[in-house]
């Protein structure tokens, strides 16, 4: 059950510092807002992984989760588990956040939560490809840097995986906010709503979509067959 | 008494280029300002963590001590010598800072010492909730980074501690400036007077009763119970 | 034949994710959209390193393997086997992201892929004499951190690596854009045409000649003479 | 005689990467161009660190030349020839830099080489201090982050010194353009005139008292007396 715990303690730091940083730095109003924005959803994870990385190995993210089941490093109890704790992390996580941009106001602060939804411009379908390719690319690094096959050490992992989290985001910011996480999207998006709501089931579906995808194509590359 | 000494030259480095930075960026100004001083905030602690870790452990912040204490880490006589070291390493950094801010004049350079106070539209309660809250992960982090019960090597903890303060500052500076550290704030506090030392409290108080609260939450989910 | 498909998935992500950041912040429009696409280069490198570091040791980029290949450490068969795999990954990066960049539109949104052309004021001698400085450079890097002969281990390398990209790209990207790596350019520039087409030579012969470079100036300055 | 021409082409990197990135980005225009500058002086620290590291143990600047030989880590008679490649490597990257400034123009390329002065403002003694402040810090680093009575392994010091390079830089732009290293100084100086060359002695004379002081403190914090 501990490592379920973590798992909800993971989550809850990676929204609510990630969207915080978000709304803080009013994410997206200029370039300097999104590089901040995407170096604080990276050390998230960087912070985490080397916290709570050897309880539950720092998923923290739905589509890690599903794309450590489907390389069968995993069981499906433990992943249900898992999920549970995500979610709840990142409900919990958008709650102290709307609690703190609801009591303060100012011209710099925003009052969101750093919920996901399409920027002006981009189609439902684009975003959702957005999406899909880097949660594909996201969990590729996460299944390639944490294999036992690869020359890699663990202890670099949590640093390549949170600076490779940094680095979707500089994409994806500009189009969809950048998700890869549904776990991180659906606290936000509840209290948020609006098109956050209503668009919510692209930014659950095409991270799982890109985490069991990611799973497929390191099963094409890893340099030995069988379980890792 | 060398690991006094060592926090003491410690939090001196931390406070005096910390706040140094948010001087002469004029943090708050723009978004860029913001990143440049969350990234120098946190690389100051990279930085002593590598030099004087070896020999105090490198807390540099009266919080960590508490958070250390409270996990039964160290005994209440050296968190008293390393709370001495740390607040004198504070005051003597806003020293020399307001010495050579004062020296200096020019359209870019700021001419505080980088004291914290909550931001227009920020309400103390908020600050406090913020400073409560974001020093709670932070020292989260450090017990589970620098703990053998954790899969983690010590070697890493240092560059995953500083990232993730400055990752809490990208989150806080827009509220309070980001303390969760009494000694960062007490010194400049001194110089700078107004808000800065009438808010002060907030900056000592909030950020240990998060150094206590993050023991309590290690505690919950460290995978063996008894000191680490 | 693994680790040609590894070089071809890790040119994908670093032409795919670094472009798409240049493109995504619009780069070159103000300081900070640079900071932000250098970040995202450098990153890619190091996401790479440490998941497919352990197959082909991640060159990704054929100015390294021209390096290396001078330096002895690989077989010509091997060498023309990256080669393929690192300009197909390149081309197909540049096809999705074509894809996306023409399905969405927006005031930010850039709508090209990143190719590498001279800025005004650069004329065509100066571009390939940056290119060339800084893929020697970048190439000794690459060089140095992985040689057996030197004392820093592997495991740094990639971050270092990685790091240097970041750095070189915060010097060029005023200059060229910054390439250093012909399979990064080729893509996109058949994507983009114009001055992206007819400069392209620039950017496939300079860093070649720069990787060719890297490895004489290594071999001058390696402690131990013989293979590394 | 290898270990002396390691200086010099690291040197080199140094100061033509980092004086380049200055002169790129037009540091000190806004924020953004300050971050980036000092992440490109940071990671040129970084970068060689881990090329070099195993040769001459990457000094780079005579400033930590002679911290670590006040520290009676290194002879004199090696000092020397470590101190004639740094100052001839920063010259030729001077030139470098200063034949392709000189070959481009354009609204966004600055034409100097990135040369030290005092900023509108900073009366010389005041720069003088920060000069000699920022050095002896910096010059801590150095020697507790390589101390074998410290903790840290010295895998991690390239990572540490080279960050900590970024972090001096972020707090200095803004009063001399940072120098805290009389190679980096001498070459630009020579090129650009002025200001730069008549205010060269302070960039000399305050990074070298810094050194020196910083191995004073050093030994007063250091676990164990003797040689380290």
């Amino acid at each position: 059950m501990k490592k379920y715990l973590a798992e909800l303690v993971g989550t809850f730091v990676l929204t609510f510092l990630g969207c915080g940083a978000a709304v803080s730095l009013n994410c997206g109003v200029d370039s300097a807002s999104v590089v901040g924005t995407a170096l604080a959803f990276g050390l998230t994870v960087v912070a985490m992984a080397y916290t709570i990385g050897g309880i539950s190995g720092c998923h923290i993210n739905p589509a890690i989760t599903l794309g450590v089941l489907c390389s069968g490093r995993m069981s499906v109890k433990d992943a249900v588990g898992y999920w549970v704790g995500q979610f709840i992390g990142g409900i919990l996580a958008a709650a102290v956040l709307y609690a703190i941009t609801t009591a303060t106001s100012g011209s710099i602060l925003g009052t969101t939560t750093g919920a996901n939804a399409c920027a002006d411009g981009v189609p439902l379908g684009a975003g959702f490809l957005v999406e899909a390719v880097l949660t594909t690319l996201f969990v590729l690094v996460v299944l390639g840097a944490t294999a036992k096959t690869n020359g890699a050490t663990n202890n670099f992992a949590g640093l390549a995986i949170g600076l490779s989290l940094t680095l979707i985001h500089l994409v994806g910011i500009h189009y969809t906010g950048t998700s890869v996480n549904p776990a991180r999207s659906l606290g936000p998006a509840l209290f948020q709503g609006g098109a956050a709501l209503s668009q919510l089931w692209i930014f659950i579906v095409a991270p799982l979509v890109g985490g069991a995808l990611a799973a497929a194509i390191w099963k094409a590359i890893e340099p030995k067959a069988g379980k890792a």
